[in-house]
C-alpha cells in the first residue's frame, strides 16, 4: 500500500424523496442558480418541471444552460461561464448524467479564472477555486456525482481531455434511482460498462498488499454484474437500479475503493482519443478496448488476473494453468459485455484504421500512458489494431 | 436499501511521512492549539517530541490536556473545555487512540455551548456547532478518526453514553501505521475485536437488498481476520499494520460501508453499561458479549448468518442445515477471538452477577435497544447471563 490522501466532501442524498430537499440545498448558496442540463429528456419525464417548482418555492432565480452534448464541448462550457459572469450567479445545479455534470464542473472552474477554461485541460494552469455546484443524477455511470473530475471535448481541435481538483467535488448530489427508470437501454448498457471500466482502472494495479481495496473493487464488479442484467431485463427494477446507482458512485468517488493503489487509466486515455475524433459514447469505446487492453497487459501481473477470474467471474481454477485462468477471466468480461449488448469491435462503430496513427500519437501527447504497463505510441497502436 | 444521506468531510492523510505535514495542517486554523493525549505513551515513543517540534516550527502555541483515560471521563472533558475558553483556543489536536479522540470531540462540542457538556449525552441538547479538530492516530480500533461519534463516561453517575454529529468529524486525521508498532499486545487484540464488532453492528441488519454493502462489510472482516494474527505475531509487520489501520477506519467512518442499511448497535449499548460500572476495555466487553448476542438473535435472519459463515469464515455448507451453518459461523467468531487472546466470559474480567439487573435496566433507559432484534430489559439480562 502506498501513502495517500483521501478527502471527499460531497454530501450524498440517496433515495426517493431526497429531491424534495433540493430547494433548501440550493438556496443556502444564494438566490440565483445556473441550471445545466442536456438534450431535454428531463422535460419529457417531468423532472424539469418538478425542479423548477422546487427552486421557485425556495425563491431561487433560475438561469438555464440547456443542450449539453453527450461528449460535452468546451464551447458549451464557455457559454455557461458567460452566463454565470453576466448574472453574478453563485451556484450551479447540474441535472443529468456524467456529461452534464462534467460540463457544470468545468463551468464552475472557469467562472473565477481570468484566462480561457481550456488552459486547465492543456495543463497550462492549475485549479485554485471554483463555484460550488450541486447535482441531480439521472444516469448511473460516471461517478461524476461524487468526484472532482471532468472530461470535456474541444471539437475544433478534436481533443478530449480531463481535469481533476478538490474544488470540483459537488457540494451535494441527489441520487434517486427512480429517475433512472426511463434511461434508454443503450445508455443503461453504457453505464454498466462505464462503472466496470472505472473499477478496472483501479483494480489492475502494480501496487501490492492492498487486500481490502481489491475486495472492495471485486465487490462492486460482482454487484454490477448481478444487477446490470436485472435492470436491462426490467428497467423499473427498483433494487437493481438502486444497486447500480450506488455502484456507479462508489466505483469512482475520489478513489475510496483504491486508496494507496497506483491507478492505470491508459484505456480511458486511449478511448478519449477515439471519441474525440468519432462521436461515439465513451463507454462504447471502453467496451471495445478494455478486453483488448487486458489481453495486451495481463502477463505484467498474472496473479491479479487470476484473482479477477476466480473471484469476480467464478472461473473454476481446477486443472488449469494461471495463464488459462487469466484468459478465461478476460473472455468472461468480453462475453458479459456482448451479452448486455455492448460492442466488441471498432468496426461495429463504423471506425476503420484510417485515424489509428493520429489517435495513438495523441494518446501519448503528455508521455506514455498507464502504470500497470506503461504504454508507448506503438503499444497504443497495437491495442487499437486489435480492436478494429 | 433505505434512503440515506452520507457526508464524510474528514481528510485522511495515510502513510509514513504524512506527519510532517502536521504544522501546516494545524496552523491554517489559527496560532493556538489544545493538544489532547492519554497516559503518556506518546512521550516514551518520542511522538510527543516530534509533534511539539512540528507545531513549534509552524509557530503554533501549544496548550496541553494530558491524561485522558482509556474510558474517557466527562470530568476530563470539562477540564479541556475550560482550557480552550480561558486561552481562546480555536483548534484541538488529539494524539492517541479512540479514547483520546472521543474526548477531543466532546471538548470541541462543549466549548461553544453555554450549558454543561453532559447535556448532549443525556439528550437534553442538540449539537449545532463545535471547534474544528484534527487527529494523529496511534491505535487502530474505533474509527473515531473518520467519524462524528464520541463515547464518554460519567464516572460519578456510572453512565457511559454516546454523541454523534456532523460537527464532530475531524477536519483531518493523520494515519501512520508505523505509529501502531509499539501498541501493547492486548490493545492490538482489543482493536481487532473493536473493528470487527463495528462491522457486525452494521452487517447484521434487517434491511434487504444491500448486496454491495454486505460485500464491503465482508471485505473488512476477512481482511481484519487475515491481518490481525499477522500483526500479533509480528508487531512491526508493516503491511499488516497498514491493512488493520485502513480496516479500522473504514469499519466505522460515518456508515460508508452500510449506507441505506438499518444498523443495530445493541451489543455496544449493553457493553457500555458493563464498562460504565467495571473499568474494563470496551473491546473486552464486546469480545465476551458479541458471540452471545449472535446466539440470541440469529434466528431473526438465518440467511444473513449463513452468508456470514460461508463468506467470512469459509464454513463448508455441504450437507448441513442452515442452522448448523449459522452456528458454525458464530462458533468461528468465538474461536477467533479466543485464538487472539480476547476474553469469552465476564468472569475472566472479574465481573459476577451482582450488577446484572442494574446494567440491563440502564441499557434500555431510552427504550429497547437494537433493530436486528429489539432487545428489552429481559433480553439484555439473558445475554448478560449467557456471558457470565
Amino acid at each position: 500500500m502506498n501513502p495517500f490522501q483521501f478527502h471527499n466532501p460531497t454530501r450524498i442524498m440517496f433515495g426517493s424523496g431526497m429531491l424534495d430537499q433540493l430547494g433548501s440545498a440550493v438556496s443556502q448558496y444564494g438566490s440565483k442558480v445556473l441550471l445545466v442540463y442536456g438534450g431535454g429528456s428531463i422535460k419529457t419525464t417531468g423532472l424539469y418541471d418538478r425542479i423548477m417548482r422546487l427552486l421557485q418555492q425556495a425563491n431561487v432565480e433560475v438561469h438555464e444552460l440547456p443542450g449539453v452534448e453527450p461528449n460535452p464541448r468546451v464551447s458549451t462550457v464557455r457559454k455557461g461561464i458567460s452566463i454565470c459572469r453576466e448574472y453574478s450567479i453563485p451556484f450551479i445545479l447540474a441535472v443529468g448524467g456524467g456529461s452534464v455534470l462534467d460540463a457544470a464542473k468545468a463551468i464552475a472552474v472557469g467562472v473565477p479564472y481570468e484566462g480561457d477554461i481550456w488552459d486547465f485541460f492543456m495543463r497550462k494552469a492549475d485549479i485554485h477555486s471554483a463555484l460550488p455546484l450541486g447535482t441531480v443524477l439521472t444516469l448511473s455511470a460516471t461517478g461524476s456525482e461524487m468526484n472532482g473530475s471532468a472530461v470535456i471535448t474541444n471539437w475544433e481541435d478534436q481533443l478530449k481531455k480531463a481535469i481533476g481538483s478538490i474544488h470540483c467535488y459537488p457540494a451535494f448530489s441527489i441520487l434517486d434511482p427512480a429517475l433512472t427508470y426511463t434511461v434508454p437501454r443503450n445508455q443503461t448498457v453504457n453505464g454498466i460498462v462505464d462503472m466496470m471500466s472505472h473499477v478496472f482502472e483501479q483494480y489492475f494495479s502494480r501496487t501490492t498488499n492492498t487486500p481490502l481495496q481489491e475486495r472492495f473493487c471485486e465487490s462492486i464488479l460482482q454487484t454490477v454484474i448481478e444487477n446490470g442484467e436485472k435492470a436491462l431485463h426490467n428497467p423499473e427494477h427498483e433494487e437493481a437500479r438502486a444497486n447500480l446507482m450506488l455502484c456507479g458512485t462508489y466505483a469512482l468517488n475520489g478513489g475510496m475503493i483504491s486508496v494507496g493503489m497506483e491507478n492505470d487509466w491508459a484505456t480511458h486515455m486511449i478511448e478519449h482519443e477515439v471519441s474525440a475524433i468519432y462521436d461515439i459514447a465513451h463507454a462504447e469505446g471502453l467496451s471495445v478496448l478494455f478486453p483488448n487492453w487486458m489481453k495486451y497487459v495481463y502477463k505484467e501481473r498474472l496473479d491479479r488476473f487470476v484473482q479477477f477470474a476466480v473471484r469476480v467471474w467464478q472461473v473454476d481454477p481446477a486443472g488449469k494453468s494461471d495463464e488459462q485462468i487469466a484468459l478465461e477471466g478476460i473472455q468472461a468480461t468480453r462475453d458479459y459485455f456482448t451479452r448486455i449488448g455492448a460492442p466488441s469491435r471498432l468496426s461495429e462503430l463504423n471506425i476503420d484504421a484510417k485515424e489509428l496513427d493520429r489517435m495513438a500519437k495523441e494518446t501519448v501527447r503528455f508521455g506514455p500512458v498507464g502504470s500497470f504497463k506503461a504504454l508507448h505510441e506503438s503499444d497504443v497502436r497495437s491495442i487499437l489494431e486489435m480492436s478494429l
